[in-house]
């Protein structure tokens, strides 16, 4: 069997997100039965992570393996986009991997960007792309934020009852805020995260930023492991899974 | 009387362009029937020029004159932008000016914006927002290319045969290309712009830039002034009005 990564840009707007769902349409369906068409064969894609209804991807990861050797790279991404473009999918790359290669195990750094507009007028050629705020949000006292989470390792607080996983530690090893003109970008690097943490993370960052939080009690909120303190999460149209490193 | 100058953001892929014309709907008369609407008073609108078709806006200029003063700013744009959304336009910011205040006449330089995504895979956050080239463009050709044309000062080559100026002498103040992973940024800044000036430079250094030419031969077509040798204009869904300066 040979393993192949691809790599894959989204808009997440019209999907229930990247996992196989019931409810409706996700990534990883439309994939898999698009490369089923070309490859004619059998194959499970597995993505690096899943991302949320409405949640874009500049660079989703994942693997899946067949029989034969996919020889002419180019053709195959330019007859397998010809099929997803339509869905608002679009394969960027596809690499032989050694057969141990797995998308999410293997996966050693996940890095998410967040996108603001802060400015009054509505957004037109963001619109869906970035979380737009009216309020002026105060820069100094959001990198103040950003600080105690880098030293947070139990984000209790930042996870959604729903999520899955066995431990709330986790290690960030990136928070950075950049500001030009009105569009703040707010980069997270772990690696990995508890459901909802990026955008929970940024529902309290933006309390911050518009001084209905001090420094003192966003630190209070993160410290107490309780989700009821947590501010309403960022909406998911603002948030892009920017690239997995492995 | 008062005169207020407005700035507007919009993605122009559903206007027949800023002026208006009988084939379809343009920004200006959109602009236009909804200030009346909101200022109750009858105002006509004048940009600081033609947007063709497609052609988007990041801050477009625009000035019209009234008998009453806008007193609450704010308001006055969360009204407007209420009925703007919908069309794909935004107005940023409303300036009042002293009344000689012209957004054509009074305008010192144009700064249009043109963006390019060089990959194989088909555009999908950016779909419609840049021109997507599979050929792998060469950079360092690409600005000699704009050495060259900011040394030009006849540009008859690079003017529509339907453009009303009367001379095509213009001088360029910049031709600034910037890569970023695999998007360019070409940055042109002048007085003004003769029609399709813009889109023809670009659609001649993307054949220097995929070695369809040589520098020799972007210089001989330049400096032709002869529009048959012109290469094709490069698409107006890449093209943003970036800034008017004052």
């Amino acid at each position: 069997m040979n393993t192949y990564q691809i790599l894959i840009e989204y808009d997440g707007t019209n999907f229930v997100g990247w996992q196989i769902q019931k409810n409706g349409i996700s990534v990883q369906e439309v994939l898999q039965i698009n490369l089923k068409r070309i490859l004619k064969d059998e194959i499970t894609i597995y993505g690096s992570g899943r991302t949320d209804a409405g949640v874009h991807a500049i660079k989703q990861s994942a693997h899946f393996k067949i029989k034969n050797q996919i020889k002419n790279k180019n053709n195959f991404i330019n007859s397998l986009n010809f099929f997803l473009t339509k869905y608002n999918i679009s394969v960027l790359k596809i690499i032989k991997k050694q057969k141990l290669f797995h998308a999410r195990h293997s996966a050693k750094k996940r890095v998410y960007k967040y996108f603001i507009k802060n400015r009054q007028a509505s957004l037109i050629l963001e619109k869906n792309k970035a979380w737009h705020l009216k309020k002026k949000l105060n820069i100094d006292r959001m990198k103040k934020g950003a600080k105690i989470l880098l030293n947070t390792n139990d984000f209790s607080t930042f996870r959604s009852s729903s999520c899955g996983a066995k431990s709330p530690i986790k290690k960030l090893d990136k928070v950075k805020i950049k500001k030009i003109k009105d569009k703040i970008e707010i980069t997270f690097v772990s690696k990995s995260f508890l459901q909802q943490q990026v955008r929970s993370m940024v529902g309290c960052l933006k309390y911050l930023g518009e001084k209905k939080w001090t420094v003192d009690q966003f630190q209070k909120v993160t410290l107490s492991k309780k989700r009821s303190l947590c501010a309403p999460p960022a909406p998911a149209y603002g948030l892009y899974l920017s690239d997995v490193k492995y």
